[in-house]
């Protein structure tokens, strides 16, 4: 099915066909879990069968097929001149449970396509192009998320290794099952060196393109997420015999932090900084109807492009929650969970995909992701960049997640024509 | 083991024995379940062995035991004259799961006391005293509360009669398992002209009078209690890809609306009208670090000792709900779940009391009683009052509940001599 070239900068030459991805998008979404569609975990055996058809799909197109040491998988195009490092597309064919067909999935098989396209015109780049399908993106039974990617960075310490499931087998091990060598996992897996760039295509997961009726979504930078555990402490009292000026109720104390959180990220956010804050998790003990709440329990997450908003922000309302506790009579105990920094995505990757959307003819937004990708931890190796996708009313991890064909489509072809970009521009 | 008489009134004629009192409190806390003490729930085994106990008590002290229609199990102790309507005491026997020595049990082990001095002293009222051990105060398996003094206050509706615990038995099956009599039940067992007066002994359950450093509360009211079920729905979000102004958050929603409670409460409260409003029981969904709350849903209970205030503070934070989801955009349900009217003790009985604290040196407060009791129910049918002790902390339904012999026994004699108050006024 060769398309005839086009003229200009070789921006519509190329051009990506809708009909095969939206089969191959059908086609994953029958590796699932039949009875809770749609369910794929990683290391699962739905989740093999899927990496098994992925490997089949890359064969046909005689890209040379390997697993990296963090269980990665990877189609390699050969590019005109061999030596050159590699540009690099891809995303993860994992889901949660009751999941959607396209977090993770839109970009893998955007990737393929850019493949498939490259493969049927004579592989016209001058680098090799590489799509990866990272080991096991989503939360999973061995704690840790995005573990091919943060393998591939050397990010993953002895300790998340060795973490045991409830099978009692450790995350070690399931990279072995996968293909993957943990005992060479420690250090970098690739640098600048042989990575010139990665692009990966992704569902916003969101609704700031959908309500905005952009396209795509240029991503700036990937938020870094902090994580506090909050517990406020007052005495469980009868709710009928206890007068409200001889209360320490942990709850009204909470509900209190709760508002002042999200005053204060109202506030701070900004068109120069995002900034969301969270207490999405919440539990009050002994949550009795006729008891004066004893103790509350909440996690709070904070999310910025901007590590010194984050961090101010942070500090700011644990002060309020110190404040509260102190003015009602409450213990509070505050401990950070987990910290991660945030990533800026590489200004040239960024210029590649705007030109290609707008040679395109398809509406764009420069905006930072809110969620973690695999990108985040390719980012530190090589200059990385990321497509979003409008995805319907922002639902993701569920089964309604949703993007049409049209719109895959108009992202894959910016994902190809920015790999297209970047060959020529990078040196 | 007979007493001097005294002087004056014959308020100290008349001595409760404090050790026989505690042995009696100690013998009921062995009936228990023995892996988790104190408990001892209605219609069980031990609850059974419990009256068993405590009827051959009465039988030591030659009462009239019987047991009326609503399972009610009573001791009476002739008067000098026998056609006169009974003065009556009592409380409950039964515990929550992992409850307490005190709650109840203080009530029927003082009532029976004041039977035994009595008896000891050659039955020196006119007329007849009844202790009476209600059955089934506490929530338990068939859904309602104080089963006995609303039988006898003919309260129990056939639906309540019908209700089937898990083990398939209705609580009227349990009711004649427990001696009463269901088919009877309907209308009031008693009346005034058989009851001239009632007085229950408990543990406050709260912390006032340890704060206020006095030896027995006198109830004025038994408060009302008004619960509502609320339900605020928004939308569950991505929390990182969601900005702070396009989410619909239920719990920053739900958050606002207790603070709003609490102040609310705080501010209607007066030395003229109790008022405690409480927020004590609620739920996040789906409760995950990382997504914007979809619903909260949360269980109002208000309590007064004036309905009137009850009333217009539940319509007013109703108002104050569907003002904050309108501004949210969320959505709002409400739903009344119960409602009792408020019960003011008899203005003789409190005196009754009043006057026996101070005849025997203790000090006492005139204050509401901010839980309900069997009192509330038989003060329907006749002249009643209630007699707090203090209690450790205020802490109950809990096995660390706890109440010092002195003050037990201090709030033993100050009944008993209520009780003899109440012979010699009431006409």
């Amino acid at each position: 099915m060769k398309k005839k070239p086009q003229s200009a900068a070789g921006a519509n030459r190329l051009k990506v066909d809708s009909a095969r991805m939206w089969n191959r998008v059908e086609r994953l979404a029958t590796l699932t879990e039949k009875n809770q569609p749609w369910t794929r975990r990683a290391f699962t055996d739905w989740y093999v069968r899927s990496r098994d058809w992925l490997r089949r799909e890359m064969d046909a197109l005689h890209l040379t097929v390997s697993i990296d040491a963090a269980g990665n998988l990877s189609g390699t195009l050969p590019g005109g001149e061999p030596h050159l490092a590699a540009l690099a597309s891809g995303s993860h064919t994992d889901t949660v449970p009751r999941g959607g067909r396209f977090d993770g999935i839109a970009g893998v098989v955007a990737a393929l396509e850019a493949a498939n396209v490259l493969a049927e015109h004579g592989r016209p780049l001058k680098r090799p192009y590489q799509i990866i399908d990272f080991l096991a993106e989503e939360p999973n039974a061995y704690g840790t998320s995005c573990v091919g990617s943060r393998g591939m960075a050397g990010e993953l310490t002895p300790e998340q290794l060795d973490y045991t499931a409830d099978d009692g087998s450790t995350l070690a091990q399931a990279i072995a099952r996968s293909g993957g060598r943990p005992e060479s996992l420690g250090a970098p897996l690739r640098s600048a060196k042989d990575l010139a760039g990665f692009v990966e295509l992704h569902i916003e997961q969101g609704v700031v393109l959908e309500q905005e009726r952009r396209d795509i979504g240029i991503v700036t930078d990937i938020v870094g997420i902090t994580r506090y555990n909050f517990s406020l402490g007052g005495q469980a009292m009868h709710a009928g015999t206890t007068p409200m000026e001889r209360r320490r109720d942990a709850l009204a104390g909470a509900a209190e932090f709760v508002v002042a959180v999200e005053k204060l990220a109202r506030r701070r956010a900004s068109a120069d900084a995002y900034l969301v804050a969270t207490v999405g998790k919440l539990e009050v003990i002994p949550n009795g109807s006729n008891v004066v709440p004893g103790r509350v329990d909440l996690v709070l997450e904070a999310r910025s492009n901007r590590d010194t908003v984050t961090e101010k922000f942070c500090r700011d309302v644990i002060g309020i929650a110190k404040e509260c506790a102190a003015r009602r009579n409450l213990s509070l105990d505050h401990r950070l969970v987990s910290q991660n920094d945030a990533i800026h995505c590489d200004a040239g990757v960024q210029t590649a995909i705007e030109r290609a959307a707008a040679a395109n003819g398809c509406s764009s937004l420069r905006m930072p992701s809110g969620a973690g990708h695999d990108a985040a931890h390719v980012g530190r190796l090589c200059p990385a960049g990321m497509i979003f996708i409008p995805c319907l009313e922002g639902k993701s991890h569920c089964p309604e997640e949703w993007t049409d064909p049209e719109q895959l489509a108009c992202g894959a072809q910016v994902l190809l024509d920015s790999i297209v970009e970047l060959d020529r521009i990078i040196e």
